[in-house]
């Protein structure tokens, strides 16, 4: 059975878990404690991040991004990136929207200063960085509805990547109460649509000790 | 004429141009000071970021690795991501090594400090962040250097964007005179091999105002 190493709240572990369901590739979860660098895991992923695939015949993917485009390749029947080069662009340039710059702003700046920090033993959240990252994602959702009022899905009229990673990052902080979906009805919309297919159930089923995620967190119609 | 705003210092514009030489695709360079906002480039790329790369057809392209994910995909002739899917992962996955783990434990603590915080007028360098960025430095310059001893190319056999992406952030270190050599034999031959090619040439030319390059810089042969 393929394995995917991951951590319950790591959007970067969940968009490969959407993209692996999206495209109907069974596989089996386990959770990776990254920060203690157990020796068998920094032998199959030197960076010693998750996500990492292994595959039935051994091939060992590192790197969501990585991961992401091998997916695309290896098993296109159910296309997540595009079909033209303008098309691939536009959703390889939101996926590096979403990857970078979202998270660098929001991101890191919540989830990593209110869930990360806590379970590496790093102390209590920065006061100023969840102040920009509040900001930050006002902004950002803004962004969103505007993406989503304009096309059908974020890059253009097709499902892809581009949702599966923004949903993705939006998801882990949803779970911690951390999205104010008044800032934008189309956002609030797309995301609905997205949180309502059959491969972001098993993530409205995560539970993570210490965290209650709010009520509308697993509400298909919030 | 196809256009690449770039920065001369930016290991990730040098990685671009090293590719569209590769590939032998002529382009004309643009500076863009990012930092300043020009509306009419936030209109071409809201990230804000170089590079940029606009092809004749008006297709505009913002991000270095979407940018060379297009560029193999768009001029295939001579490929440098790899054939199968192992290469592919193993190029990709150096890839991220270098852009994201290589650049936040050296290029930023180095070249960030050094020369994007004077440019951009955000003082001096911070001292700890130089000691980690040359600490570093050494441990990835050995890894390098195993890579090299043990295959071909970093990737395999294939000269690939691995060694591209590599050699542009060493090549803004050592403008800077931030690489000792001496660490890795292998390591120093495989970047000789590199930056004998005519697609370097270019970026050993490069001057910048107030930095002069040690003298085994632009020296094929140091």
């Amino acid at each position: 059975m393929r394995i995917l190493f991951h951590l319950p709240l790591s959007p970067y572990c969940r968009k490969v878990r959407l993209v692996l369901a999206e495209k109907k590739l069974p596989f089996e979860l386990r959770a990776e404690r990254v920060w203690e660098r157990r020796e068998e895991y920094l032998a199959l992923n030197p960076a010693a991040t998750v996500p990492a695939l292994v595959e039935e015949n051994g091939l060992t993917i590192p790197d969501s991004a990585v991961i992401c485009e091998y997916l695309d390749e290896a098993y296109p029947d159910f296309n997540l990136i595009g079909l033209t080069h303008a098309q691939r662009v536009e959703t390889r340039r939101l996926v590096a929207w979403f990857d970078g710059k979202f998270d660098a702003e929001v991101t890191r700046n919540l989830n990593g200063q209110k869930y990360i920090r806590r379970i590496a033993g790093r102390g209590h959240p920065d006061a100023s960085a969840l102040r920009t990252g509040y900001t930050e994602l006002r902004t950002h959702l803004q962004y969103i509805g505007w993406l989503a009022e304009t096309r059908k899905w974020l890059a253009g009229s097709m499902m892809s990547l581009a949702d599966l990673t923004a949903a993705a990052h939006l998801s882990v902080l949803d779970f911690q109460g951390d999205v104010d979906w008044n800032v934008s009805a189309a956002a609030r919309e797309w995301y609905a649509r997205i949180k309502s297919r059959p491969s972001f159930r098993p993530l409205l089923n995560d539970r993570v000790p210490g965290i209650t995620p709010p009520a509308h967190y697993a509400d298909l119609d919030f």
